[in-house]
This record gives structure tokens, C-alpha cells and sequence, in this order.
């Protein structure tokens, strides 16, 4: 799981709880002017003038949520964070503060959590988040990762997922199913090295849908972009679960029916491709794959003009009345409803 | 571990996770103003005039922070939501919301998960704190909560615990050592079961020491009595770990020494009585039980009048210059340094 497998590994314990919180802690630096004080009292301290604070929370559990024998722990600790920063995004906030809460077994050595960190701090890094704090526990079998992750937003820009109007047009960002593909990938030639510890992984031309799954991003950008333009979306939501999943949140919070069309939703080539290759409908991956951390949004069509060429955007449906229900219109023109356990899994 | 052991058993799986987080968060009223959206979004949105936002995290693994054979399933999750409004009211602020991660095995039903949710409901009841998230996550074996806690303060009225000044005087709420000595008493009583499983537990008695472990309290009361004197402490931290790890932790932030006198340390009667028992110096259990979640500040000398006749404060001593060290005055007239890992253990 390392580069150099030769590398002195240190036992946690040398170092006890204070000592390893010391040593994660050491070298953050505080990015943001509304941290007021970070690690080393009981709270952190954040200042908030005229935004409202936007607070969100993940739970990730071996063997439940990660798999480490596929899985770096720098890009594990990556993730994570990114997972986070994207709820606070799907409000239309700013992820400014993040809290780490870790626990783990004593099969884990210092290197280990330093991975683990690593992968954190840069992903702070990129999207200027400031680490404030958090708990170091022991675990009985495994690796546990909580985090929090504090942001902020304007009271008039934080867009909910229940406040989708009739008529409204769905987007979405990127491209969806790659993560799941990533997965599937990573699981097969899991399946194969333990049938044969002698099989090499046969990873090759498959980087973008191992990169989606390992080592997501969130769609910061589109913040940005909604903030240039000057464009407030009527709802939002990321991408956590898969697309059918989330679209029956947004519609069934804001009490309206949707049309998607399945020939709009983005995949990528190399994710339509590998979906094949497993005999998976690329529709049902992008939409019940989940792990793309895409942002699900509507805007008013008013503001479809600014948003037309761009090319992180795809148009992918509408909000319909209630009654018309949460409907997929298939390429050949049928409408199906949608279900969040996975339209299309016997397909 | 539950009173009527004739209720009907839901297995979690019938609900899925949608279903568990709607069922559990299904009765939430929101209390307080600043609390713009709770649970169901990606987010929660806080507001936050003029105030300044403290957040606090803990960890809290079954087996190594609590034991399901002697811990009832509301106590804990009474004393989790606890645990972190401790850390908000050590800086002198009210906490006002919490995120509760959950994470479980099979092994727990509904009814065990929302004993837990009920301890936790009556703790943010009592204390005036809105539940507004969290994750719901399956474990391999065992229970894992993790909790964070919103709370805010005036920004001049933050108390941090680096800020204690030579000749200030130390002060601690409550009583310490009784915590301890329920833990000690729930194991002992563990063993005698584990070793002959007719054997009734012996608890006569001990009402005070096992509610001291099992429910502890927060201090609110004290940053209201700060609030109405209009004192503002030089220094505060929440006593988590036993009164030496924190005083040490405080002088060292501090960058100051300082003298604490035996005789002036709080102990229950039950708890000394307790200690003599397990043959454990009385000191040495309040020095170094933890799990009392007292309050140590330290005041200037010119509010020592104000506070000297409050029942709920004990004045166990001042802090020196650094050079003088971290010491213990004992009831002889010697003076002992104060070690984290328990002066007086060998005792």
C-alpha cells in the first residue's frame, strides 16, 4: 500500500493519544479568516459576520464503506474529505472548516494514519479548508473515519433540495456511472488476485474510471460558476447515492413529478464502455452507480441561456407536477419510473 | 438492558437507511432561533448574528469507551450528547446543536437504537440543543457514535485554556473522583457475574458514584453564574480525563506553573468512602479518574469575593510562574509534582 515497503513503520502506542494528536496536528496552517482557533482547546473557534454556517457529517467504516485492500489510504483520507465538502457545496456554501474524528485497530502503524492525513491535507489544501479539530479512539477491528465538515453561505444563495418549481430544468454536472465502474473494476481484480495471488492487476486504460472512484473531487466550481453568472438555482443536492436516488429526494422534498431523459444523461466513454463489458446498462450504472459526487441541480429556464454552453452542465430533464410522478424517458421513447433500489437492474 | 424484555424486536433491515433516519429524527423539534434547517438536506444551516460559532467532536467505541454489559443503552446516549456539550461550555459558550453519527451491527435492533436516540433526545432536551443531522452507518461488530456539537459565545467572552496568568486562582465545579469509582464498581460487579452468573450485583448504596459515571452532567449552571456576576475566567477546560491531565494541559497552554492544594481537592463522601474500599488514595482517584466532566477555570483575584460563597466552586489553588513547575501541596506540607499518568498510583 505504500511506495516503500521498507520504511520504518512506528507502533501508535510509542507515542500515546496526546502525542499522536500532536503529531497529526503539527503542521496545519490556518487558511481561512473566519478560523479563529483550530486544534489544541475543547472547541474550535469560528468567526461568521453576515453568513449563515452550513454544518454536515459522514460516517466511513471499513469493510462497510472502503474495501483497503483496493483502496490507498492516502487517497481513503482524500475521499473522505471530499465527500464532505461536496454537502456543503450541494447547498450552494463554501466548505470552510473540517473536523476529523478517527479510530482504528493496532494493525495500524503511524505511517498508516500519516497516509491517511496526507490524503486529507491535501484535499484541504485544494479546496482551502482549514482542519479544526477533532478525536483520536481505538478501535477493535479496523479503520474508522467521522467527519464534519463546517461551511458557509450567504442566507439568500443556500439552496435546499425541496424548492424545485413545476417547469424547471434539471442538471446535472460532469458525468455519472465512472465511480461505479471504478468499483466494479477494483472489485474483479480483487476477486481474481485472491483466487491467484500470482495475477498482476490489469488496470490498464482504465485510469479515468479508477480515478473517479478513488479519488473523486467535488464540484466546487459550479459554485463559482452560479456565483459569476449570478444564477441562484431552485434546488440542489449532490450525487452521493446515484442519480435516481437523489432525483426522488429532490422531487419527492419538493412535492414535484420529473421527466429525465435518458439519452441526456453525461456518461463517459470509457465508463459507457466498461459498463458493457460487465453487461450493465450504462444508463443503470449512471444512474444507481452512485460515487460521482456530481451536483443534481434546477434552474429557472430564464437562466438556461447563461448556462447553455458550458461545458461542466448537461441538461438532463424537467420538474413536472406531482402527479405525473418520477418518470425516465427511455431512448426508445417510453417513460419508466424511476426507483431508487435500481431501475433497470433486471434490464 | 431493557425494562420490558417481552417488546417487539424490528430488525433495522426492514426499514433500510432512509427509513432508519426518518424513524429516528421524525419527532426533532427545533429550539433554538439560530437553527435555520435541521436534519434533511445536505447540510444544516445555522444562523449567527454576532456570536461566534465553537464546534467540538468525540469518538465513542464500544469496547473501548463503553461497556454494553453494564451500560444502559439511554444512559449512553444521555452521556455521549453530554460528553460534547462539556467541551462547548468549557470556553464559556452554550451549545446549542448537535450531529450524531451512528454506526451499528446486526446484532442491534430498532428498539436498542432508539433507547439511544432517547437518552440523546433528553440530553439536547435538558440543555436546550437541537439535534439537526448525521450519518447512519452499518459497523462490523459493535456500536460506534460519533457526536459534534455547535454552541456559540460572544466573541470577547470565549475562554480559551492558554490564558492563565500567575497569582489567577484555580477553581473547579462540582466534585471529582465519583465517576471513577462508579466505573470501578460496575467492573467489579462485572467480574463477580462473569465468575458465578447467579450473583446478584451488589449496588446498595452506591446511587451517587453510578449516576456519576452512567448520567453524568454538564456544568451549564456555571457559565450562567458567570453570565449573571459578570466574571469572566482566565481560563477554562472541561475535566474530561482527571483533574491532572487537565491541569497539566492548562499550565502548559498557559505556559505557567502552578500550586494545588490536597486538602482543598472535592470529594464526595460516597466516593471517598469508595476509594478507601478499593484501596485507592481518595487524591489519587480524583486526580486521575476522569469521567466527571467538572469544570477547572481560573479567576482573577478580585472575583475570588463574588464566587467564594457559591456551593458549586471549590478553590484548590494558584497559578505560579512556569519555573516553579506543576505540583501537588499534600495534606503533610510536601510538595509532589503532578504527572498525567497518575501521581500516586503506586501510592
Amino acid at each position: 500500500m505504500f511506495e516503500d515497503r521498507n520504511k520504518k513503520k512506528t507502533e501508535i502506542s510509542e507515542l500515546g493519544e496526546f502525542g499522536l494528536i500532536e503529531h497529526l496536528t503539527k503542521n496545519i496552517k490556518i487558511e481561512n479568516t473566519s478560523t479563529i482557533k483550530g486544534v489544541g482547546d475543547d472547541a474550535a473557534v469560528i468567526d461568521n459576520k453576515n453568513k449563515q454556517t452550513l454544518v454536515s457529517s459522514d460516517f466511513l467504516i471499513e469493510g462497510v464503506d472502503f474495501d483497503l485492500t483496493y483502496t490507498p489510504l492516502k487517497h481513503l483520507g482524500y475521499k473522505a474529505a471530499i465527500i464532505n465538502f461536496s454537502d456543503i457545496i450541494a447547498m450552494n456554501g463554501i466548505p470552510q472548516q473540517l473536523i476529523v474524528n478517527i479510530a482504528f485497530s493496532n494493525r495500524f502503524t503511524l505511517q498508516a494514519i500519516d497516509e491517511i492525513y496526507k490524503g486529507i491535507f491535501l484535499a484541504c489544501e485544494k479546496y482551502n479548508v482549514d482542519l479544526v479539530g477533532g478525536d483520536t479512539s481505538t478501535s477493535v477491528t479496523g479503520l474508522i473515519l467521522s467527519m464534519t465538515v463546517i461551511g458557509s453561505a450567504d442566507k439568500e444563495k443556500i439552496t435546499y433540495r425541496n424548492t424545485a418549481k413545476e417547469n424547471n430544468i434539471i442538471c446535472v454536472t460532469g458525468d455519472l456511472g465512472a465511480a461505479y465502474m471504478g468499483l466494479l473494476l477494483l472489485e474483479r481484480e480483487k476477486s481474481v488476485f485472491e483466487a491467484n495471488s500470482d495475477m498482476q492487476p490489469d488496470l490498464e486504460g482504465n485510469d479515468y474510471i479508477l480515478e473517479r472512484f478513488l479519488k473523486p473531487e467535488a464540484r466546487l466550481d459550479i459554485i463559482e460558476t452560479f456565483k459569476t453568472l449570478d444564477i441562484l438555482p431552485t434546488s440542489m443536492i449532490d450525487i452521493s447515492d446515484g442519480l435516481a436516488s437523489e432525483i426522488i429526494h429532490l422531487c419527492k422534498a419538493s412535492d414535484v413529478g420529473c421527466n429525465l431523459y435518458e439519452e441526456k444523461i453525461p456518461i463517459d466513454q470509457t465508463a459507457y464502455n466498461a459498463s458493457m463489458e460487465y453487461k450493465i446498462n450504462p444508463t443503470t450504472s449512471a444512474l444507481n452507480g452512485g460515487g460521482d459526487y456530481e451536483i443534481l441541480f434546477t434552474i429557472k429556464q430564464k437562466d438556461y441561456e447563461m448556462l447553455k454552453h458550458n461545458p461542466n452542465i448537461t441538461f438532463i430533464g424537467y420538474i413536472t407536477e406531482k402527479a405525473s410522478g418520477i418518470n425516465l424517458i427511455t431512448n426508445g421513447g417510453g417513460q419508466v419510473p424511476i426507483t431508487a433500489q435500481g431501475w433497470g437492474k433486471d434490464k
